[in-house]
């Protein structure tokens, strides 16, 4: 299956230096991917000079002369840069040029222009980020994590649908779990929010599994976990912030005397394993869910590593259907009045 | 000064097997303060037998018939356990026969019989659920962490009021800062409620930071973190379940073959270092704020040094007169009509 991802390379923090080297890792490993490279042309050029020639036969640049700043309000940058890369890397996917979009720039434009460009699926009516975390037993797909923060019951229901489709098209699980972060897992619990939501999911057919709690999402309680965007994305945020307190912990700890810096050198090949398993940016690409097309977003702080994570994300999206099977399961849950199938 | 603790001996998941070592352990640190055990004197009595005439000079039981399940309704417990033993230490702190009360028991029971036998201190509508949490420069005092679930604007100044009288009574903080968890720190980002809230912090008479996000409460950018308690709930126990995976992560990385256990067995010392330093039982007490009434709430899974930590917390909010503090800046708040000066 041949498939084109548009590549908004002028995004995230550090731009061309870290999207084309990825660009170019994840072509080597992905041979019948081609990529669309969207940004300003005498930037990009120069930068694929010495690319093997292999490669350069699956890529082409797509000049876009405007770049969406990291800080721009979704609203002027939706307005007022017609020729962002970030803009038309989206009109590609809109014509069909390609099939999925992948920025490392601003979230909130990211979710406005997709939104505005792209138009929602049927039956959905905002796009909800969602990201896939790590797990003892593997991973959890989480959203929303930062479209929405003011959301109802009813926005919760179609995030449970589109989490469980990507969850059943990426990891090819049969009737995915879906839980509702709550306070507790008793059904008394909860704000007017969830214990509306609740009911719904209840009389829906997803494989619902009730209420779950914080710590559920790194158990791996449930395959996916609904919230609305303000929780998820505080909740995220927190976690990355504790993360890396305890590596500031570890790290000062090891070099409290020579004594520890020793056992430090002595002990790094496991405590390298250990960073490795636990980096985030193995898991990096936030899949904009609810579109009529493939959108990826990357970390804004990614490296090449982790900006190559999220395409590779980006490729197993298409090449699975993602955007079929949620249009398919928005369509059966509409036609069965309220009713959901999973 | 003498202070004297009630002590809720069987609440929690270990009950007195762990909370009457634990007030042994802090008489002998604190020997001015003084402890009346609540619960079964059958089932405590034994347990003091063999502690030092020094310390049962400085200790009492107070019988108690009943227990507070960890899973019962807080409206059953609190209308139809009248002698547990939660009830009944927060009534020695009503009659002014001990200055705190202390319980590892269910939460919201907790909040529940506190506010109904305790009553608010004027002014304040709600108690709210007050955490020192560890940060790489010291600690944070984040509020509401699960009183709450549906929160105003209001309710969260309130929370900002009594988090500031606790962070300046316990560190002794000039004018303590506070930040509103958000989602940004763009005053244009957030929900209704952040947004409401924040115009009326930047209004009181507050140290008002403004906005921060879920990574700022362990980077200690403000010694106050003010959100509702669903939100505040469902970040602390998210972080809960990435420390407890991070933990097996180590754990499985430095038994992956015997080069890596012999590598964890050099190395452990410096590993045991680090856990006791991000272990979360020497943060262990919260603070319920807003009540006539110094309340601490232990974690229900504490060990005995946990428990501890939750009394000295408790000896040392009494020591530096918490309550009054708070009455005073609430006086002064509502006499200057809405403003407030910390």
């Amino acid at each position: 299956m041949n498939i084109t991802i548009a590549i908004d390379c002028m995004g995230g923090d550090h731009g061309p230096v870290v999207t084309v080297p990825a660009t170019l890792a994840f072509l080597r490993t992905h041979p019948d991917a081609h990529a669309i490279l969207v940004g300003r042309e005498e930037v990009l050029s120069p930068l694929l000079a010495d690319a093997p020639e292999g490669l350069k036969a699956r890529m082409r640049i797509q000049n876009a002369s405007q770049v969406v700043g990291m800080d721009e309000l979704p609203a002027i940058a939706t307005k007022s840069k017609k020729d962002s890369s970030m803009r038309v890397a989206l009109n590609l996917v809109k014509t069909g040029e390609a099939q999925a979009a992948v920025s490392a720039g601003n979230t909130g434009a990211l979710v406005a222009i997709s939104h505005f460009v792209l138009k929602m699926l049927p039956g959905i009516d905002r796009p909800a980020i969602c990201f896939a975390l790590p797990t003892v037993r593997g991973h959890t797909y989480a959203l929303d994590l930062g479209a929405n923060y003011d959301c109802t019951a009813q926005h919760l229901l179609q995030f449970g649908i589109m989490g469980v489709m990507l969850a059943s098209a990426l990891d090819h699980t049969e009737r995915p779990t879906v839980g509702l972060l709550n306070v507790g897992h008793e059904e008394i619990k909860g704000n007017g929010l969830t214990k509306a939501a609740a009911a719904l999911f209840r009389t829906s057919n997803l494989n619902y599994y009730g209420f779950v709690e914080g710590d559920d999402i790194y158990k791996g309680t449930t395959d996916v976990v609904v919230c609305d965007g303000f929780v998820g994305n505080v909740a995220l945020k927190t976690t990355e912030g504790l993360a890396k307190m305890l590596e500031v912990f570890l790290t000062e700890e090891f070099k409290r005397g020579p004594l520890s810096m020793l056992m430090g050198l002595v002990a790094m090949p496991v405590l390298k394993r250990f960073k490795h398993r636990a980096k985030p940016s193995r898991y990096n690409g936030a899949v904009l869910l609810g579109l009529r097309g493939v959108v990826l977003k990357s970390h804004g702080s990614a490296d090449a590593y982790a900006f190559e994570q999220a395409l590779a994300r980006a490729a197993d999206a298409v090449g699975n259907n993602l955007i079929q099977r949620i249009t398919d399961k928005m369509a059966a849950m509409m036609s069965e009045n309220g009713k959901t199938n999973a």
